[in-house]
C-alpha cells in the first residue's frame, strides 16, 4: 500500500508492508548496510530508511545521491536506535528521478541568501519545508476564523482605475507594445487605445469594493494578492504581497478591535496546535522562545491605549530618541518596540492625528483624529491597520476635497453613503508580517515562495 | 442582544427580545400598521417586521424607503399568516441611513444588465445575494478539500518574466511614465530601467511554479487571481478571474482523474449543503433542475474516455456538424454538448493531439498523442483541464525546441527535472466556470463580484 509518510506518525504501521514515494535528503553508507533520511513533503518529520546488504542491487543503491526521487517498499519496524520510535527495512529501493554530485540542497546548513538563489528547490529544505507549511495551515486558520464567524469571502477585483493608496504606488497594466505607443494628438500616449479603455492599475487595497459587499452581507472578508511599486530594499518589503482586509458593517472602533483581537489569537492556536514540528524547529533554530511568545498572546488581554496617550509615554520615558515622539506624527519603530515593551502585551493605538491617515477614516468629534488603530505586537511591530470609515456623504466629500482626492474614480464608493449607510469598520493584515511573526524569520524573501522586490524577478 | 438575522433561524428566539440591524429590502404601509422585509446580508432569507400604530414615532417610521439602513428593537413573535413561521413585533424602529426614491435597487425584477450598471449595490438583490454567497461557500469548500487531504496551499507569484501562455495574451506591468519611457540606444523602450530590471507580466498560470512546490510538498494547490487579455465578449471570458491549480507529485493521469471527480463531488455536496435556500432560489428563478443536475452529479461514475474514441462518436452520430469533428483538432462546443448528452453523465476525454496542448504535457509512447485530459460537464463544457507532466529532462528540452519556447525564462522550471525528477501531474479549475456550473447563472459577469471585460474597467 502506498501511503504519505505523514501517516506513518499518525496510524500505528509497525509490522506492516508499506510504500513509500519521496526524495533522499541524505544518505549514509556503510559496507553491509545503508541508512536513508527520507522526506515526501506530506510533513515536516523525515523517516529513516535501512537497507541490509542482502536486498536486491545494493550495490546501485548505495549509489543514490541526495535529492533523488525514489519509491521504497518495506517493513516498518521498531527503531533499535533511540534517535527515533520506528524506521522502514527496505526490501526494494527503486531510483525513480536521480540527481547530481552538485545537486544544490546538500544536508548542511545552507545561508538563506544562498537559498533565495534556489527559490525552486529550497522548498525542499527543512527551514522552507516548515515556512510554507505553516504558511498554507495560517491560511486556511483565516479562512476558518471568517467563515465560521459568517464573513462572506468576497474576491476584489485587482485590476481597478484608482484605489486609496494613490497611482503613483501602483504598478500600471497595459496590453499596448512600448515600442508602437498608441499616442492622441497631443502626441501623448492614448490610453483609450488599450484593452480597457483607459489606464488601469494593479490594486494595492481591495478595501472599496469590500465596502461595497459590507454594506449588502454585512461581514465579508479578502484575501489575496496585492501589490506595490515602492523601490525599498528592506527585509519587510515585497512588490507582491498577500493581504487579508476584512470589512464590517454596523461596527464601530471597539468592535473591530475585538475582531482583530480574537481573529490573531485564533489564528495563533491554530497554527500552534496543527504544526508543533515546525513551531519546534522554529523556537530551536529561528527565534528561541517562540512558543512561549505566542502562547503568551493568546492568554494576554491586548491592550488599548489612545495615540495622544503613547506620545506622552515616550516623551516621559528616560531615552534618547532617534526620532523625537511629535503629536501628529507616526511613530518611528524605535517607538513601536518601546510601547510593547512597556506594556509587555500587543498593544492597539488608537485616534490618530487626521492629517497621516487616508480620507475614508472617519473623523473624531475633536476634529483633529480620527477613529483608526493600529495593532502593535511585541518584536514584530504594526500588524495590522484599521478603522471606522466616514459614512456620512457630505463629511467624505468634504474630506475627499481637503485631501485632493480624484473622485471621478471613487463615485460609486462615495455613492455608498446615499444608500443607507451606516456606521462600518474594517483592517487589513498583510499575511507575510504575520509569518514573519508567526515563524520567527526575519525576512520577508523568506516568507514569500518566489518574492519579487525591486530588480529581482527570476523564478 | 444584537443578533444576526441568519441566527434568528438556526435557534429559537420565540418569545425573546432581540435588536436587529441591516436593511429595508421593501416597505407596505397600511393606516394602522405597517410590514418591512429586512435582511442583514447574513443570511438569504429575510425577516418580516411588523410594526402598528401604537409605536414611537409612527409616521416617520412610515417614510422609510426601500434601501435605508435600520435598527431595530422588536420582539420575535409566531407570525399569524402563513408565510413564515415567525416575525419580529417592533417596539423601536431606528433610521440610520437614509435612502433616496431613486434608489436603484427596488422590490422587483430588474435585468442583469442593468444591475451590471450599478455593480457596488448590485450585491443587495436577491440573486447577487445568493451569487456571491455561493461563491464563498464554494471556495472555502475548495480549501476545506485540499487541506484536509494534505495538500499545501502555495501562492505562487502573479509578476511572472514568463509563463506557460505565452506573453501575447498576458498583460505588461510597468511603473515608467509612458509619455518618458526610458528608451535604449536604438531608441526602443528599455525595460532594464523599470522596477525589476525587465519586461515583466502579470500571469496566467501559477501551473509553472506550483510544479516546484509539488516536487517539494508532494501535493500543493494554488487558488488565486489569473489575467487573460483576450479581447472577446463573450458570456464566458473576463480578464481576470480566479483559478485553482493542483500539482501532485507521483500522480499520474488516473490518479489525477480520481482526484478532479472526488473534488468535484465534494465542492458540490457541501453547497448543496450549506446553501440549501440558494440554490431552491436558482433552480425557481434561474434553472429548473439545478439541484437535480448537481445531485445526479454527486452520484454519477464519471465516464472515461479516448479523444480518440470520442472523434469516432462524433463521426458516427447522426448529425450535421457546424464543425467537422477531425483527429488533430480541438472539439467544439457543439460536441462537448453531444457528447456528455451522448453519456448522460460528466466525461473525461483523454490523450489529445500533442499539435493542440502546451509543450509541458507529456508525450505518450504512441508519439502523438499526449496524457492530458479535460473534464467535460453536461450543460457546461469543459470545467477542468489537466495533464501528466514532461518529467524528462531531454524530452522536454526536445519539445521546447520544437514549439520554440524561450527557454531563458524557464530554464529554473526545465531544471526541476535534474533533481530527482518523478512523475506528476495537476490541473487547472477555472473558478467562475465552476460557478456558473453550480448556479445556472450563464454570464461570467454575474459570478465576479467586479467583473474586468475589453473596455470595462468602472467600479
Amino acid at each position: 500500500m502506498t501511503i504519505d509518510v505523514k501517516r506513518l506518525y499518525e496510524e500505528d504501521y509497525i509490522g506492516k508492508e508499506i510504500i513509500l514515494q519521496g526524495w533522499v535528503r541524505s544518505h549514509r553508507k556503510q559496507k553491509e548496510y545503508g541508512f536513508i533520511d527520507f522526506y515526501d513533503g506530506t510533513c515536516f518529520k523525515s523517516i529513516q530508511i535501512v537497507y541490509e546488504k542482502d536486498i536486491d542491487s545494493f550495490d546501485e543503491i548505495q549509489k543514490i545521491k541526495n535529492g533523488s526521487s525514489l519509491e521504497i517498499e518495506g517493513l516498518v519496524v521498531k527503531s533499535p536506535s533511540g534517535g527515533q520510535d520506528f524506521e522502514v527495512k527496505a526490501t526494494k529501493v527503486i531510483l525513480k528521478g536521480d540527481s547530481p554530485e552538485d545537486y544544490p540542497i546538500q544536508p548542511k546548513r545552507h545561508t538563506r541568501e544562498f537559498l533565495r538563489e534556489v527559490a525552486h528547490l529550497r522548498p525542499r529544505t527543512r527551514l522552507y519545508q516548515a515556512v510554507f507549511r505553516v504558511r498554507s495551515v495560517a491560511a486556511m486558520a483565516i479562512h476558518e476564523y471568517f467563515q465560521n464567524n459568517g464573513y462572506v469571502y468576497t474576491h476584489t477585483p485587482l485590476i481597478t482605475t484608482a484605489d486609496c493608496e494613490g497611482s503613483d504606488q501602483m504598478f500600471k497594466l497595459t496590453t499596448v507594445d512600448f515600442d508602437k505607443l498608441p499616442l492622441d494628438e497631443d502626441g501623448k500616449f492614448d490610453a483609450t487605445k488599450d484593452l480597457f479603455g483607459k489606464q488601469v492599475y494593479v490594486t494595492g487595497t481591495g478595501q472599496l469594493h469590500g465596502e461595497a459587499f459590507a454594506t449588502s452581507f454585512k461581514k465579508i472578508y479578502t484575501f489575496g494578492p496585492t501589490f506595490r511599486t515602492e523601490k525599498s530594499n528592506t527585509k519587510t518589503h515585497a512588490n507582491e504581497f498577500w493581504m487579508i482586509e476584512p470589512e464590517i458593517a454596523f461596527c464601530d472602533l471597539e468592535g473591530l478591535m475585538d475582531i482583530e483581537e480574537e481573529m490573531l489569537k485564533y489564528v495563533v492556536g491554530r497554527v500552534l496546535d496543527r504544526c508543533p514540528d515546525e513551531m519546534q524547529f522554529f523556537d530551536k533554530y529561528v527565534e528561541e522562545g517562540l512558543t512561549d511568545k505566542l502562547t503568551k498572546l493568546i492568554n494576554s488581554e491586548f491592550v488599548r491605549i489612545d495615540y495622544e496617550e503613547v506620545i506622552t509615554i515616550l516623551n516621559n520615558a528616560d531615552i534618547k530618541w532617534d526620532f523625537e515622539p511629535k503629536f501628529g506624527e507616526d511613530i518611528a519603530k524605535e517607538h513601536e518596540k518601546y510601547i510593547t515593551e512597556y506594556f509587555d502585551s500587543p498593544v492597539f493605538i488608537t485616534n490618530w492625528p487626521k492629517e497621516i491617515k487616508p480620507f475614508y477614516m472617519k473623523e473624531n468629534p475633536d476634529g483633529k483624529t480620527v477613529a483608526s488603530v493600529d495593532l502593535e505586537v511585541p518584536g514584530a511591530g504594526e500588524l495590522m491597520g484599521g478603522s471606522q470609515r466616514e459614512e456620512d456623504y457630505d463629511k467624505l466629500i468634504a474630506r475627499c476635497k481637503e485631501m485632493n482626492i480624484d473622485m471621478t474614480t471613487v463615485d460609486w464608493y462615495i455613492n455608498l453613503r446615499k444608500y443607507g449607510t451606516c456606521i462600518h469598520s474594517g483592517f487589513g493584515m498583510g499575511f507575510e508580517r504575520l509569518l514573519i511573526y508567526l515563524t520567527g524569520v526575519e525576512n520577508i524573501r523568506d516568507v514569500i515562495p518566489f518574492p519579487r522586490t525591486p530588480n529581482n524577478c527570476d523564478f
